[in-house]
């Protein structure tokens, strides 16, 4: 799944910010690739970048319009269809986060039709997988592991990215999930793939590729999430991790959407090495990634340092304090890590 | 995903038995429901049933003509459909275990649409199902496990399923892949399911029962196969299984497809412990099921009583020597197994 950048971010008229969380993480993560939002009127939502036409962003370069929205259902409003016909008819391909196919409305369908434009369902997958073989391919791979969903593997492997990259280290994000599709241009929603194809799907994700090169993979759920462990399993023997970040929310008591208790960091090192070792046998730990949003600065220090000391690894909050550490583990512990 | 019986079963013209493999698989374990066999010129296969035409079928009483033979890409060959479309034409549902869809060909689609009858193609999931929760259910279940793919894992659940209404107990074969689908008349394979949903599918599979009712759930793939892992971890968690049998062929040296060695049933019966508490605690085995047609009859009985003891676990091979052992092991291990 490819996504061709730069974007133009479409808002439509949605009632608030929280509504635009993708648009905003695409924003976050990729300001260059964000040329400027449009908005219907009604629009409460703003990513803080300059409102511009269909018009105005083709000829500043776009190649996509994005639908980087939450909407009530997951639907397509039927009065976003002029405006996205519009972008087509412009020159642009429609990339959307939307449950509701953008082909599933016949102007649309019928608009890329007649102009030769590409229309993108990130949460949908298209392409066609083989199965996972387990071969153990060269180059490097980190995988972020969960106590649970949602608890900062995405944000963790990008900000890993940007901090490698800052060293002039050969690091490429590898996107699991509609957002992080969005934000590297490419990728699949692993939950979306049929699930005889899981791990054959991360094997095309993060191939081959030179010795010394890091593919930093996005991951989703865990190992210990009664609903999607089986992605987190296809997803671990895929992508033959030759190093893991443990990613944990403190605060959580149950496991999102269930009543299960979270599995403790100790149980995810111990089963993500266990059967991580199928496909790679020297599947290590490297980092802990505590997202310590809702402590006070004092107790997310004294949690880090407990956490640190207790396991033995570089323990951050990498929106607060980075993820220097856990790239200063991964470089002593993989002396061939290459340069760009 | 519902196959109402009797069926007429086509054999097309199909090269040789092997490609029937699924069909006789249908009439070994449902002959009541087998009506008569449909077979064009040329076709080199035979159930040893009678042969029957769509009239004849019809009067007999037949509800589904099923298409249970493997073809040369999976392919709907163009000279079937003119027989299709005059068993829907006569009333019969079609289903397929055909990777094409029989929707594909236009002239039975509208077959179907026009006499009302319906298509399922039991390799493509149309059913949408609900994340599985893990929340625990009433009724025991028990799951087939395997040490790789293809060791019996079906035919282990049916035998049982035999086995344990013979002894008047109230249970029931829980179909997980095609063949299955066919023979229980119902069930969904669970490899074609978005991987969101594999334990959701299992949970809407295997639900509520009474508290002495078994559920005996078709395994798919193994915990070790770096193919089709996630798949069963997903069913496993699904299943929370209160019982889990051991499948094994003890004479093959790689993994289905894949150059990996085989795990040991001592690694099958750990893995699957530790990953199925997470849904049902009490977890535990009840019996090994090998597969041992490539052995004599001494190696046979000399490797099931090295393993009997071994695990402590009474062993069998199914097709051999039943599975007599393993029902009084399981109506030992749980007394409050109800009668039907």
């Amino acid at each position: 799944m490819r996504v061709a950048a730069p974007y133009l971010m479409f808002l439509g008229d949605v009632p608030d910010q929280l509504a635009a969380k993708t648009a905003q993480g695409i924003v976050d993560w990729r300001p260059e690739w964000c040329l400027g939002q449009l908005r219907l009127p009604g629009c409460q939502a703003d990513l803080g970048i300059a409102d511009m036409t269909i018009a105005s962003a083709v000829a500043h370069g776009a190649r996509t319009m994005i639908i980087g929205v939450a909407n009530a259902g997951g639907v397509l409003p039927d009065h976003w269809t002029e405006v996205i016909v519009a972008a087509i008819e412009a020159g642009l391909d429609i990339a959307s986060g939307l449950h509701a196919r953008l082909a599933s409305k016949p102007a649309i369908r019928a608009a890329a039709e007649a102009h030769g434009r590409q229309l993108t369902d990130v949460r949908h997958s298209t392409e066609t997988f083989a199965t996972g073989k387990g071969t153990k391919r060269p180059g490097l791979r980190l995988l972020t592991v969960g106590t649970d969903c949602s608890v900062g593997k995405k944000y963790t492997a990008l900000a890993l990215e940007k901090a490698m990259r800052a060293r002039g280290l050969d690091a490429d994000f590898r996107a699991t999930g509609q957002t992080g599709v969005f934000i590297s241009g490419r990728g699949v929603a692993i939950d979306a793939v049929v699930a005889d194809f899981i791990s054959g799907a991360v094997e095309w994700l993060a191939p081959a590729a030179a010795p010394g090169h890091w593919d930093l993979i996005e991951g989703q759920g865990s190992l210990f999430h009664p609903s999607f462990a089986g992605v987190s399993l296809g997803l671990l023997h895929g992508a033959q991790a030759d190093a893991f970040v443990i990613c944990h929310e403190p605060t959580r008591r149950t496991m999102r959407g269930v009543a299960h208790p979270l599995p403790t960091i100790a149980d995810v090192i111990d089963l993500t090495m266990r059967c991580g070792a199928l496909t790679n046998p020297d599947i290590r730990p490297v980092g802990i990634a505590i997202n310590t949003e809702k402590l006070t600065p004092d107790a997310a220090a004294a949690l880090i340092e407990e956490t640190e000391r207790a396991h033995g690894l570089p323990t951050t909050d990498p929106i607060r304090f980075g993820v220097e550490g856990i790239v200063d583990r991964l470089v002593a512990e993989f002396p061939h890590s290459a340069r760009a």
